[in-house]
């Protein structure tokens, strides 16, 4: 992995440039903060010719280790004005780094107003005209790519959101089916990518393979005590079993931190008909399938796909963010509404938690009633179609907000918040307020921390393993979730690459990760004031557990004494 | 004035303070600034119930100085999502500086999603029901309000937009002849009254009177100074016969520095039919009237009176800015559809410069086409009616942008530029850069200055000067603009209050003003990396002058040190 290809689509040229020395250590999410920071002006509009897209596989993308080919994408956001990098799981990352590729640049703007495909092979880049694709949902483009190029090459896609630049627009990547289920969601990367005026990137690694390891023997045994951890560590069969849905019952009635109609409870009394063991194993005996790997050699198998009670096929790795955001937090108790929904989102190429939050600040501006899923459909529809009001939905939460003069809207720095109620999950909203991506996936912290200092040293804590774990493209939750130590975690760099780091070298990389991303959002103008979770958070009690959010301002600003 | 009134619309309460003594050199925009650092957390909802919205005339409003009476308005903008002060003439200011109203503090949020009038007299402030008045224009409902209270109150209402809370909502102000066409315009203060359920505030001044000047003889002194100077200082009978809208030529033809089709020129083929000498002649021969005071006393007297040719009332106050954002910036040549915009903005409550700017944005969006006024009264209609349009169009440029995935957009910490384009007026664009208010009145340089710092220097000086001028009430147009010396303005006060302040002391304020609004964005999450404008004025060359905005990121962050 020592090639990155720069796409300059302002001329429609295509070069191969060697990775420099300083990128050594980094990867994935770390790669694209640092050529962000680099390259990337962050004074400017994140639909203009100035912004860059970078995906990035992570360190280990072209290893035989377990869960690590997830794909890094980052830019500045058009929903935060900030950096953001979203990263997704599939194919395409395990075949960039076979490809020796260690990030593709999408850099520039076409002066035709042309829609574009990038297609990637071991021969290098090519950009070609696609104007033929406009239009299309991810799962057309997809099949129509696939029907030219092959059945086993990745493909990422925009859908007709991202051709328009909605801030919610994803970019659809293929999973193990070939189906565009896995979404790089959020921030607005399809949006981005449609400003580069590219609807698709195919990749194909024909002739490609993973690359051994440095020391063979040495990674035989870490991947060995990998897999004996998985299999040995509490939950194990649950998650083979039930897959991250399994946990929204407990997160709902045990922890009671679930987004419920439009956070103003914390459980959801049709939870269990949304996740939890008995919805799978209702979903199971209708014919869906649960315990699937999302990625080549994943042996966590969170993934899943359901299908109607026809056997069609609706949608693929049916996620907790998923089921809380467009069930729970709407008040839709109806799991296959819930699928078909997110079969949408995916379809259109939009993102299920800004979504989710979106549609429940619609409630409060009068435009859907909880529970109603078939006008939820006609909205996502709305936004699916450009609308006028799906121009206005389609720019996720805040704006939303604004347009309908609404002023309780679950956002930080501009984008929704995820499905862990910061006012249980104290550190996990420490994390929202600090983390450049605001994201519950940046450092998740399910149960509630003691006190405000223990809530900022354990978001800190989890942001930077997490850092760590994103900058290898390994999959947070099959190692971070897991528990799976950091000190191991090292030895399996260690031992792809021939180093000899130490568990300080490593938790050095994933500091730097955060500071950098910092860096570029105070240079962007979004400054520690901005660390704040709305009022509404702190001031009413969520029940039933009662609980606000308690974090000091003066404990969120030390997060960063480091 | 020395009492401020408390009006809490949780509780539906009012109260009466007494001014403490630290408030004693602070008025209109200093004051505001002051008490909302105080007051109000920055990272605040705007139009939730932490908000406040304060109304304050400046220090001199009490007295009988000329122009000297105008109004400020502060709140954390929802438009920009900083501090915001905007002001205004018209009559409110000298009536409740007369009252001895320092300030009216408007807090909470009604629990009833009510309307309410607030009704200030020399007796205190009472809160009635309003309900009546939902849903009318700023004309109807100031009509209804004089009907009731009498033609010689003041009124101050909002439109449906401020009722709906949209971003571009103003406050309308009663002019000398009872029309609300006076706007406290920028930054969405309409949005933060209508967001208190305030759909009006009536002022009745009955039995108070201006306050006599402590030392009568110097103040009889300085005012036959100043009117001596407005009879002798350049371009008296100009300003006198022409009005802001006469420099519009100028600003056209010589300057180059007007907006023209969404800042894509700086001369416009159409500038001698919608300002400068010739359109002011061809107006007032058609019946209307030019040279007209905007409040009791002033010597200025560049307001106007616009009637169409039958002799019907249009619109009072048309002004450069209107002319320049509703004509030029959108290909219009016809200033009786210009009246008719800016009228029917005044009806609204709506802003002209960020209506101007957001339908240029629209052009670019495929919604109208330039020089189509027809098109553009039916968008104003729009955002008037609510409609989903409106709704998008009423959250000003950016969001508009936004919406429709255009990357170019004039705007500058959410808000739209005003119509000094910062290419050619550089000194301007550094105030845009590094004001908490971004507005030209903020320290408005029209003529180029020689080099990157010299732009900032001169930048500051004219900030600490206006900021001076926006404390005391003074109208920065009849005194900055016409560059009366501080000195003076400061041998004002002095006899006003039988103080002995020097121009340092003066100064002194100033510079205060302007570092506690920072303060307040800083807090609120906006740091100095907001301090940019769009790529745009960097790169474009200004045709005729074919400049680009080259100020340095690094003189411009330079503007902090003092």
């Amino acid at each position: 992995m020592s090639k990155i290809l720069r796409i300059d689509m302002t001329n429609l040229k295509t070069s191969v440039e060697d990775s420099p020395p300083e990128y050594e250590l980094l990867g994935g999410r770390g790669l694209t903060a640092r050529i962000l920071n680099q390259e990337v002006s962050p004074a400017c509009h994140p639909l203009g010719k100035h912004n860059k897209i970078i995906l990035a596989p992570g360190l280990l993308a072209s290893s035989r280790f377990p869960s690590s080919g997830r794909l890094s994408a980052g830019f500045k956001s058009p929903l935060t004005q900030g950096i953001k990098e979203s990263n997704v799981g599939g194919t395409a990352g395990q075949k960039l780094g076979r490809l020796g590729i260690k990030a593709i640049i999408l850099e520039g703007q076409p002066t035709d107003d042309g829609l574009y495909l990038l297609k990637v092979t071991a021969n290098g880049a090519a950009i070609l005209p696609a104007n033929n694709l406009a239009g299309l949902t991810t799962y057309a483009v997809t099949k129509a790519l696939q029907d030219v190029h092959g059945d086993s090459v990745s493909v990422l896609s925009i859908g007709p959101p991202g051709e328009r630049k909605a801030s919610m627009a994803t970019i659809a990547c293929t999973d193990m089916n070939g189906m565009p289920s896995r979404q790089l969601a959020r921030g607005g990367p399809g949006a981005v990518m449609g400003s580069k005026g590219i609807k698709a990137i195919v990749i194909d690694d024909t002739g490609a393979a993973p690359v051994a390891a440095q020391r063979r023997e040495a990674f035989s045994e870490i991947v060995a005590d990998y897999a004996k951890f998985m299999e040995e560590n509490r939950g194990a069969g649950l998650v083979r079993n039930y897959g991250q849905m399994g946990g929204l019952l407990y997160l709902s009635d045990r922890n009671h931190s679930l987004p419920v109609r439009n956070f103003t409870a914390g459980t959801f009394e049709g939870a269990s008909k949304i996740g939890g063991k008995d919805t799978i194993v209702f979903l199971t005996s209708q014919g869906s399938q649960w315990g699937l790997p999302c990625m080549s050699g994943c042996i966590q198998c969170c993934s899943n796909i359901v299908r109607d009670k026809e056997g069609n096929y609706i949608t693929s790795g049916l996620e907790y963010e998923t089921s809380a955001l467009l069930g729970a937090n709407l008040g839709i108790d109806d799991i296959y509404a819930i699928a078909n929904m997110s079969r949408l989102d995916d379809a259109y190429g939009l993102d299920d938690i800004e979504m989710g939050v979106t549609l429940g600040v619609a409630v409060a501006a009068g435009l859907m009633d909880f529970g109603d899923s078939a006008r939820a459909i006609d909205l996502i529809n709305e936004i699916g179609q450009g609308t006028t009001l799906g121009r206005i939905l389609g720019e996720g939460a805040a704006v939303t907000g604004r347009a309908f003069g609404i002023s309780r809207v679950p956002v930080i720095k501009g984008q929704a918040i995820p499905a862990h109620d910061p006012r249980v999950e104290n550190g996990t909203g420490v994390t929202y307020c600090t983390s450049a991506m605001s994201d519950h996936t940046a450092g998740p912290l399910i149960f509630r921390q003691p006190s405000s200092s223990e809530a900022v040293k354990a978001s800190r804590q989890a942001q930077i393993d997490v850092a760590i774990i994103d900058n290898l493209g390994l999959c947070y939750i099959a190692v971070f979730e897991r528990t799976y130590p950091i000190e191991k975690v090292t030895a399996i760099v260690n031992a792809q690459y021939g180093l000899d780091l130490k568990l300080e070298d490593m938790q050095n990389v994933g500091k730097t990760i955060l500071k950098e991303e910092r860096a570029f959002n105070l240079n962007a103008g979004i400054g520690p004031g901005a660390d704040r979770l709305p009022d509404f958070f702190k001031e009413e009690l969520l029940p039933p557990s009662n609980l606000v959010f308690d974090v000091t301002d003066s404990d969120i600003d030390s997060f960063w004494n480091f």
